[in-house]
């Protein structure tokens, strides 16, 4: 099975959480290119000629870290490429290991605390497992090392079964191939899987075509863009079968330009066993999504986002669509890509509004996610690929939960029920859609009764220069159109409302009046 | 877990070929159903006071037969409504058992050979399976069984699990509701699993709202149509919230018409828990099928094939879509329907030349298929209910197996290879898409090297006024037209050709001399 295609140019490092399935994984990564993976673990018990237990039994927890330690050290020291490792759950708690990784490709195989317990039997008795022996302490564990594995992680894979390394393998051999600091994403939803890729320099000239997720030989690409977008990112591309460019802005996501996509991509020749590149922000990423979703029934398609609010949010999930001329996004379908390319340069060639209006959706997704990266967004700190890539792993953590929205994902509307409302009453003109969302996102912390968590969020929206108040538009209307949202499917419009950051809860029943005292808030600019 | 919603008024009886689960999945059904299931193979073992094999040991097989005769006739005699019963896989062999069954739903759990062989473990000794100690007699007996199965069934279900009785519970309640005579289909893709009716009278008044697929109270019904069909048939619907009249005929089959529609379903309040109806012929039910994919990224569709055409092809399998000016069915999805219901009545309403066109599908389905359907066909006798159902069984196992067109699929395209070329080079206007596809099928004959057979699908044509020859149409023209066809991937055009009715080969390389000498042959009109 191994090829030089597939094998990558640095040692393969699995790490992670026990339960992750680290040993398996390597083994079946160790076994597609031909070889057979080290196992630190079983390397280690081999060594003492004990198990590990028995260690901790008889010399503690320090003195089995310390032969740990050197095992990995030398492991790693003596990795060549094409090398596949497995490293024992606590040991890049050690400075010189994870020293030692620096010159390897390190995969977090991502586990969450509830899981990892029930598959290491949490519980039984200390002397099988010693750190699974108690839940409370087994979970503090957990969370105390999450930053430390996703610090030192070059790519981070889900932990949902013993393929997903080998599924990823040429994904992860591209991204051995990228320059340093670039990071993977593994992607998984329903529908399918994919790699996201963030990095900045990965639309150079050469570079962005080495990490393609796609054979180009046998999969022809064209190019969907729009004319602001293509003239400074099109050619970085390389080579393209066609580019076909749209007129920028919400406006032009209609009908007539997916229309003309598609008359486009026939004109090019375009066959199913070719793809579609979105080159852009959101509406490129929605259009050409929708166009790919329905070329032939199907084709497939690589996002390369070059806005804030599409690298963040929505190139990620597989929502695709077009507005019609009496409501947003009512026509669409649900198409995953097979790939995302996020260059976080792109944004030095944003305008400022641009990235205003992209921020809002980096505080709803932190907001969402709590813990590190809210703590990252509310210091105020500039947007830098770091908070790109949460953000992105946030996104795809509730996709993968719920791809069609018909439970967790709806936590992602959080601000979004008064914001759409905001923008519909206003005809779409007076407001970007990061600022009504902004705005939406002030409604929905007061209709959760989190004030202090209001305050900061109406803190960070101004210090952007975004509003924090209405311009004048009538609250009743406001009130009106948020009870005629899309999402409603009976009498009742669910909305989104957050307990704290991290906590929130979908499918809340408002009365009308707090939604007009909320409104009425937003008029007078508290 | 018992209701009054899944009880069915008749009792359920279920049978078929050994292996196929039957009593697994009556127990299934009758446990749904709060009660237990009655097993005449137990039954008979408990009576007998030793094993089936040890009765075909003991006296042969005749012995056997006729104790269990007795034993299915009083357990038929005694059911109620509400009972649920497994039959052994032979006792349908006799005429008094078929008698007794007919006041109640026999339930045909649909298994092939090979599968059956597989799974009864084929080959063990015979003193535990009797019938099935030899492959090829095993084989046999299957191939003798599988008319009478089907001939007495009135629903067919695919022996795909245990659970399949449920989830396919409420069709079979709203089967035995329906007027003698109407059958069930449980149709099973990738992406979905729905009930298909097949009865004369479904369409009436009160006839069509008892059977239903979905609760309307929770999910209304919008109505797509066109204008020749609406005005004889949407009143059959019952309550509909709205009725969407597009104008009939493959030219508006457009982007046009899709957004007419979805403005409309917009307009009348549509949101996601409701659904929509596609009530009409091929053109309606591709566009509708593709509007209801699309509208709010996918809702609930139910076609209600009124031609020959979708009765018997276009209505199953979930492929939808438009045509753009320059290509056909260009835009569009995969969306399996929630339902399918056929009443052959509405054919009556039929222009001839519709029938005929329609005629085509027929044939080539039977062509696919082989066997008792192709026989039938191949008689020349009427298309009627029978062959429509056998047609709408085809095409559901070729989908079930493929449901997104990678391979098995293809052979769905005998004919329409040429067909389609014809149709481009004459814009779409001198012949009807299935007189193309007719024209199309003798090309493919000739290519398949099966003049017999050709001859035979000529003459079938010729009775129906179909065209055999060209009608003067350029052979260069529509040599390179076919080579142009949608289904390229590459550089050569997949065919699909036929070895004899029921086996057919797909992806074939054609010479593009032999190409030439088929559709000159056309041009002859020989």
């Amino acid at each position: 099975m191994s090829s030089p295609a597939v094998t990558p140019g640095r040692a393969l490092v699995f790490v992670g959480f026990m339960g992750a399935g680290k040993s398996t994984v390597a083994a079946e990564v160790a076994s597609a290119l031909g070889g057979e993976a080290l196992d630190s673990d079983r390397l280690l018990e081999q060594a003492l000629g004990h198990s590990i237990a028995e260690e901790f039994e008889r010399g503690g927890e320090q003195a089995f870290r310390a032969a740990e330690e050197n095992l990995a050290c030398r492991l790693l020291a003596e990795a060549t490429p094409g090398s596949v490792i497995a490293l024992g759950g606590g040991s890049v708690l050690s400075a010189r290991v994870r020293e030692a990784l620096k010159p390897h490709l390190t995969v977090l195989l991502d586990i969450d605390a509830q899981t990892a317990w029930r598959r290491v039997g949490g519980g039984a008795s200390r002397e099988k497992r010693p750190l699974a022996a108690d839940r409370d302490a087994f979970v503090a564990l957990h969370a105390s090392r999450v930053g430390l594995y996703e610090e030192i992680a070059d790519a981070i894979v889900p932990a949902i079964g013993s393929r997903v390394g080998t599924r990823a393998l040429s994904a992860l051999s591209a991204l051995a191939r990228t320059p340093g600091g670039t990071k993977l994403l593994w992607a998984s939803a329903a529908s399918g899987e994919y790699p996201v890729l963030v990095g900045r320099g990965l639309l150079q000239m050469k570079v962005c075509e080495a990490v393609w997720p796609l054979d180009r030989a046998s999969s022809r690409p064209f190019c969907v863009s729009d004319t602001s977008v293509a003239p400074l990112y099109a050619e970085r591309l390389g080579d393209v079968r066609e580019l076909v460019e749209i007129s920028p802005g919400e406006r032009h996501k209609t009908l007539a330009s997916a229309e003309a996509v598609w008359s486009a991509l026939v004109a090019g020749g375009m066959t199913r066993a070719d793809h579609i590149v979105a080159l852009g922000g959101g509406v490129v990423g929605d259009l050409a999504g929708f166009c790919a979703a329905t070329y032939q029934r199907g084709v497939p398609v690589v996002h390369v986002p070059t806005t804030l609010v599409a690298q963040v949010d929505s190139a990620y999930g597989g929502k695709t669509g077009v507005d019609l001329p009496q409501a947003k996004n009512y026509v669409g379908a649900y198409h995953q890509p097979v790939g995302v390319i996020v260059d976080p340069d792109t944004l030095q060639t944003l305008p400022e509004q641009e990235l205003a209006a992209g921020y809002v959706e980096v505080l709803k997704t932190a907001l969402i996610a709590g813990g590190e990266l809210w703590r990252r967004v509310a210091s105020g700190t500039e947007v830098d690929e770091r908070t790109i890539l949460a953000c992105a792993r946030t996104k795809l953590a509730v996709v993968a939960e719920d791809e069609r929205d018909s439970g967790r994902r709806q936590v992602l509307n959080l601000g979004h029920t008064v914001g759409h409302a905001l923008e519909t009453v206003t005809n779409y003109e007076r407001y970007r859609h990061g600022e009504a969302v902004g705005l939406g996102l002030l409604a929905a912390l007061r209709l959760s009764g989190t004030p202090e968590l209001r305050v900061t969020v109406r803190e960070l929206l101004a210090a952007r220069g975004l509003p924090v108040a209405l311009d004048g538009e009538d609250t009743e209307e406001i009130v009106a159109a948020t009870l005629r949202d899309k999402k409603r499917t009976g009498a009742d419009v669910p909305f989104v409302l957050i307990q704290a950051p991290g906590e929130v809860s979908t499918g809340c029943h408002v009365p009308s009046q707090e939604l007009y005292t909320a409104v009425s808030e937003l008029q007078a600019g508290v």
